[in-house]
Parts: structure tokens; C-alpha cells; sequence
């Protein structure tokens, strides 16, 4: 958690979180040799180790909904089939070849492991501060717009503003405006 | 928390937090005008404000201990007819002048207020991995005392070690001990 907090957005400010903390619940949760990568004390790793991680996520989540920042969060299903026209794609347009890699192909083996671990997470995180969208995402215009639609919401609610200017400033404008337009 | 956050020690390491984000359930409790200088949005300061805020202390305590660290924290209690001893001391001794500040004896009128924060600070967060020791400290060597023995026991239920050589660096070393011996 702690390399994602150091990188929250200040007051004022938009982030954007790809993947992000949620990693360490979904392909660590599929692939635990990642977990014995982290080199944690053993007596702390339990098959609670999920539901504790879970939980410290929600809590966290918590925390910064408090202090004033709406966390949308989505989650964008591609299909198993729409998955595997795009990796057909890949591989048939030359073009697209760059994109391709042989370690997503071995990732498709473990499917169902995945949609456990996405569901667990869904389900434990999801709260009224910290929404979780499920997007049908094998259509990409239509996944764009229902993400956008679930953004313009929150920040509708924040009630926005521009600035207001006080009398010296407005002062400083109509000065402006003045030498501006005897300018040739 | 962030800016706490941003400071913790990493793994293998000791970090000492002086006063900390308690200061947020403490002097900010006690002084609410400090609260309104947070510009936190309207809806979200409310009466629970400090119970919200105490829980995210546990909660990330709680996130902290999972990674491995143990949280001893110490509440140094001096009495109110101590604390008047000192700052008499400070206004009396000229070598101890500098130490003297207006405000301490400003604060002191908020004792009670104090008093009550601290309880409800220490009943709230005190946990099996982040447990509070309330040291009397009108005695400077015994809170010490106190403080040291209280801080042994989680490093020695750390099992530490110095860390072991392999052949390969043993070697180095006796090189080092022939080519030392040598010398003139």
C-alpha cells in the first residue's frame, strides 16, 4: 500500500490508478510464489492473508473518502471469447504483433482463478465511498461511455467553481484590456 | 496519515515517530480551530470526525503490524504539579531560559480537555500489536527504565541474527587476516 499512498493525488487534483493496489489481491492471489517473493515475516502469512489484505484495502479506502476524495473504481470484463479474438488479432495483424505477449496466452490458463480472486475483491471493497463499476468491456466505445457517465456523477457532486476574482484583480484585467487594445 | 506514511521505516529498519498523527486526535481535538484550518470539505466534519479519525489510526496500525512491524507506543505521563515544577525550573534557572515557552503554560489551562483526548486516544487505538504503555514519567530514570524494558521484548520476539557467511566471504576473510598479518 504504502508505494500507492506516497503517490495520491494532493487536495484539488485527479489521480489515475492503473491496477494499482489491487495487484496484490488479484495476481498475487492467483500466483502465490509472487507472495513468497515479498519476503514477509511467515508467522504473518495465513490463508487469512487475503481477507486481512481485503480488509486493510477497504480501510484504506475508507480513510481517503474521509478526507474528501471520491474513489470510483472500475473493473473492465472482456469476455473469454472477445479475449481471445484479440489475441487472434494480435497475432494475424502485423501491425498489432507488438503488442502481442506469450505470458497473456499462459495468464488465460488460470481464468476461473482469476474471476475468484475479481469477485472476492469486488465484493469486499465495494462500498458507498469507494463504488466498484463492473463495465462490459468487449465494446470499447460502449465501455468508455458508461465509465465517463460514472465519472461526470462524483465530480458533479463536488460542486466546482472557477475562481472568483477580487476587486484588484479585476482591476489588474480592465488595466490589461486597456493596453491590449491601444497595442497596434 | 500521508505524511507519516511517506516516513516509515522500511523493512530491517527502526523508525521513532515523535508525537505523530496522534497530534490529529490531540491538540487538534482540544484547539477545533485548528480542525476548520484543514479545509476539509463541510459534509465530512461532523461529531464523529475524532471516532472516524481514531478508527483510521487502529486500521492502519493494523495494515502496518500485517507487514511485519511491531508498534510499541509510549504515553509519557507527567503530573500537573510536576509540569509546574519544570516550568518554574525554566523561569528560574537562567541556563534553562531558552526552554521556557508561553504557550506550554497557555496549554496547561486545557488540561482536563487534554486529559479526556488522551483517554480516548489510548482506549481506542491500544491493540495486541500496537499496544500503548502509559509510563509515569515524573521521574525521568524510572519512565526510562520503563520505556527500555517495554521496547526488549518485541525486539527479542523478533529473533534476530547477525547474518551468516558463506564460504566464499570466509575465504575473504582469512585472505585479509594472512595479507593484515603480514604487514609491518
Amino acid at each position: 500500500m504504502w508505494r500507492y499512498i506516497r503517490c495520491l493525488p494532493e487536495r484539488g487534483r485527479i489521480g489515475i490508478f492503473n491496477r494499482s493496489y489491487y495487484e496484490e489481491v488479484l495476481v498475487v492471489r492467483v500466483h502465490p510464489e509472487l507472495l513468497e517473493r515479498q519476503k514477509l515475516p511467515p508467522p504473518l502469512v495465513s490463508k487469512r492473508i487475503w481477507d486481512e489484505r481485503l480488509a486493510d484495502i477497504a480501510h484504506f479506502e475508507d480513510y481517503v473518502a474521509r478526507q474528501g476524495t471520491k474513489i470510483p473504481k472500475f473493473f473492465l470484463h472482456v469476455s473469454r471469447n472477445e479475449q481471445k479474438k484479440r489475441f487472434m488479432d494480435r497475432l494475424d495483424g502485423p501491425e498489432k504483433n507488438w503488442k502481442f505477449s506469450a505470458s497473456d496466452v499462459q495468464e488465460r490458463k488460470f481464468w476461473s482463478e482469476y474471476m475468484y480472486a475479481f469477485e472476492e475483491a469486488i465484493r469486499t471493497t465495494a462500498s458507498k465511498h469507494a463504488p466498484w463499476f463492473v463495465v462490459p468491456a468487449d465494446n470499447k466505445w460502449f465501455s468508455r461511455l458508461l465509465v465517463a457517465a460514472a465519472i461526470v456523477e462524483p465530480m458533479a457532486s463536488l460542486d466546482l467553481a472557477y475562481p472568483k476574482l477580487d476587486a484588484v484583480k479585476k482591476k489588474e484585467l480592465a488595466a490589461a484590456r486597456v493596453a491590449l487594445s491601444r497595442e497596434r
